[in-house]
């Protein structure tokens, strides 16, 4: 270990993946760096990866194991995959949360649901106010995103500035919250930017990102031409455009009523704040009922297909006591995530069974992005002129293209995926070192493993289905009565027509009492037995091998 | 039952769905119809829905039952989803199957496969030439697809012409195959046409379609500008697109190397009905790894993402020897079909990882679809002027937009999905009856129905894991030894810190011996009061409700 300080960067979720964001910065001596925590993010789960599991969470081991250099955790904005972790985590990082109004609101409650002190959430003014945490200087620099209060962080040490861009885009008129100022950014690059930890995520959009304020026109001309009742969606995150949705509606002589708890949940965090100030009067959806249809507009939850929100319950009949109607129009103003296209067509298919008229991103003019597009990240780029760039959330695909379009404009930078420690000061930035991060599953209410086997065992269940089987061993190591077996998952009959469980049954019977004592005496070469032979039949009657499970009940002398 | 001929449509798979195309025409008295099925497609499943399926097949029962009055069967094109279930149904069936060269090429490897006489498959010859089948005179028309010599069908009863579109798109330079003639179209349409039964994909892509043609330039002078090693994928059944890629690597100076079973199967094919003339000469994967990366360009299999295909293989490492490097370019010459993008997304991460470039649909260059968009489909409904549209091939919300497009131009139409039975013959076509379709699993080698409740079971064991359970009761209805527990895709240890198995199975000995007989000498009700306890402790411990499995062995009196 050296006495020199170092400055190290460590993605520990988000680097290689969109969503679980969670960074690490560090400073002092190798090995004794005072750290901070940039978000605690979680991804969601899907059938395909994750069946049961309820949320993905960051691995925090490599931190927890050195919690007490931990000063600080700081979050850029109050999207679920920067914050949502916070309460699952912060038992095992404890330390202070700094974040902006919006953001604590939001951070506040999670900690508070977990059983965490809401006061470990300290709530911090935009630059030019200042955190110290150990020896980093920590400022909330306001960009636009698609959430209120998202901000870059500008994080100062010795070793000098370096800009971690949270999710931003460039928008000159973002409707609600703070729009993109060049001279502020000039300001904050003025003395040189050591590095900048950027959003990678729009950067295969070749075309310069939209703004905005180029909705509202639209959505109302949609609105007004509409003839029976106007529902839309989007993220309830989404102020601004929760905002514009609701202008649209009262433009076009319409009640606009709220549908979905994340809806009203967003609605009232955007008011506490200060951020949404002139927000329509709106409806409960029980007075809704009583307005014309051609009168009403609900703006519901649910753009992503989720099965229990608003759009899904809407889609398959009544929502509370609110139903679709042939003639009606269904505004998508949001794009599909990659990987909720499935669910997402779903609920659409069955508004168009009703005879809904759907609108979605395709049509290109009620939606606009809150990353930065190639052209975006451009001008950040120039504007900061940072010495190194290392690209951060998105997949392996986005930041390897982010590093190429930096390394062509001749600035340093290299793909930093989750677990790669860099070094960023001194003579050569680079990977210094390799950490095991996985993913932590909450599972109903347990933690558990990537690699723990739990969901693998689950996978394979689904794919193979299961053959059960009991067998009853005596005190001197004799099978006592027949096997018993369970198929779960498996056909009861296979090709020869005779049923599956009673062919193994059969086969069973006959196989035990054969059996060497060595075997029956041993758990695992019994299954194994027990296991060839169940398989051996699936295979010849079904094709399929399945996972056998044996219990064994062993007699004991009384 | 009146003597009055009638004549009808049924879908039976692919209205309401992409994939799986099935339908039935039947002309002659009500209940008395004679019938012909037009295509036998597969739906390929995913974890999502059907985990552990192997090919999702159309229900057949309607059709089974009345399997001597199918006529024939007709195959429009080589698609999976319209030729790829004819081996699983053939024998539900019977019938002669009927289609054109290049189709029937791939009928009879997979009615040999499935041990049927391939002599069942009849090759014809496109129009003019008549198939007669009971009281239907069938004519297969070229049309333009992504694979050779599909067709549209031309049906003719005495009630008139109905022209079933098949799958297409209008393109007057497909390169290999048959352009769109619309001479031909117009003499097809010149005595009336009853019905058009039409392809509805892309009827929200609102630009004309674009043909293969354009594409020619621009791969080669991607494939020009590359510097190492170039690999290119798309559907191997898109033999046009082979041409043009191998075409390209030729006029950049590579040597053309195959790659994947399905690309080798498909040139075999097309060289064989005549199809391909000029493609170029390839050579062997072992003899391209003498070549250098520079001067070889490999076409592979797997654009979907495939797992076990050519592409996923190269992503992960290795392949036939074959590796991909840093500055290697792969092109991706396909569209990824919705519900793919996750795994098409897993294996460009992969290969970013390399430092692969890589060029997808996005690029917006390389790829043209090979479905009619709506302009092209409001071509044809110019030239053939159909008393009656009916949309297939398509969801609900592609069968609904072109139904109203078509209304919308005076066309009568209306929504006939999956199981809704037309009369397209008498004063006022419409819907007649409703026939309960489902689908069936093709699961290792077992046929297995949608609603049997297997895959439900799957499902549940992988979204809730498994706590299986055996209990010993003896010949006088006594719990005899304790209850043994074993977990399946569950942690160990739950919230207490203490083995979640012991906690189940102590609870379940302290619980059993006080049960009633009644309970005790009942399976279910037994069950039961197992699952009450194994549920309660794991939601306490883990917060889930997992399955339970009993599996009770009674022991018998001697």
């Amino acid at each position: 270990m050296s006495d020199r300080n170092r400055l190290i960067y460590l993605p520990i979720g988000g680097a290689g993946e969109i969503g679980m964001n969670c960074y690490v910065y560090g400073y002092g001596p190798e090995g004794a760096e005072r750290l901070i925590v940039v978000d605690t993010g979680v991804a969601f789960p899907d059938m395909d990866g994750q069946p049961g599991v309820d949320l993905i969470l960051p691995d925090v081991e490599w931190l927890e194991d050195r919690k007490d250099r931990i000063d600080a955790i700081f979050i850029t904005h109050a999207h679920e995959d920067h914050v949502g972790a916070i309460g699952h985590l912060w038992s095992r990082l404890q330390a202070p949360v700094y974040c902006r109004r919006f953001t604590a609101i939001h951070a506040m409650r999670k900690m508070g649901e977990a059983g965490h002190n809401i006061e470990q959430v300290n709530v911090v003014e935009a630059y030019p106010a200042v955190v110290e945490a150990g020896p980093f200087r920590v400022q909330f620099a306001p960009v636009a995103h698609s959430i209120p209060e998202a901000s870059a962080l500008l994080i100062d040490t010795d070793a000098g500035r370096v800009v971690h861009s949270g999710d931003f885009k460039i928008d000159r008129d973002p409707i609600v919250g703070e729009a993109f100022d060049e001279g502020l950014w000039t300001e904050i690059a003025a003395d040189g930017v050591l590095a900048y930890i950027c959003d990678s995520t729009n950067v295969f959009s070749r075309h310069p990102g939209r703004s905005e304020s180029e909705l509202p026109d639209q959505i109302t001309d949609l609105v007004r031409n509409a003839k029976g009742m106007v529902v839309a969606t989007t993220f309830a995150s989404n102020i601004a455009r929760l905002q514009t949705l609701a202008d649209a509606g009262i433009a076009a002589g319409r009640s606009i009523c709220l549908m979905g708890r994340a809806m009203q949940r967003m609605v009232k965090a955007g008011t506490e704040a200060g951020i949404l100030t002139n927000f329509p009067t709106t409806v409960s959806s029980e007075d809704a009922l009583d307005i014309p249809r051609e009168s009403l507009m609900l703006i519901v939850t649910g753009s992503q297909g989720e099965r229990r929100a608003a759009s899904a319950s809407l889609s398959r009949g009544k929502y509370l006591g609110h139903e679709l109607k042939e003639g009606d129009l269904f505004l998508f103003s949001s794009k599909t995530i990659p990987g909720n296209e499935v669910s997402v067509g779903h609920i659409q298919n069955a508004m168009a069974e009703i005879g809904v008229e759907i609108i979605d991103e395709n049509s290109g003019f009620y939606h606009v992005s809150g990353h930065a597009n190639r052209p975006d990240l451009e001008m950040m780029h120039d504007i900061l002129k940072p010495q190194i760039l290392i690209p951060c959330h998105g997949e392996f695909r986005h930041l390897r293209e982010h590093a190429r379009l930096a390394m062509s404009k001749g600035m340093a930078s290299f793909v930093a995926a989750n677990g790669m420690m860099v070094e960023l000061s001194g003579n050569k930035p680079g990977v210094v070192e390799h950490i095991e991060v996985s993913r932590t599953y909450l599972d109903g209410e347990a933690y558990v493993g990537q690699f723990d086997g739990v969901i693998r065992e689950r996978m394979k269940m689904a794919l193979n289905g299961m053959v059960i089987v009991a067998v009853i061993v005596d005190e001197s190591d004799e099978v006592i009565e027949d096997a018993w077996v369970s198929l779960k998952g498996l056909p009861e009959v296979g090709s020869s027509g005779a049923p599956l469980q009673e062919l193994i049954e059969d086969q069973l019977s006959r196989m035990l009492p054969r059996l060497d004592a060595k075997v029956l005496d041993n758990d695992d070469k019994l299954e194994e037995a027990v296991k060839r032979v169940a398989r051996k039949i699936c295979v010849r009657e079904i094709g399929k091998k399945p996972e056998v499970t044996l219990l064994v009940s062993r007699l004991m002398a009384e």
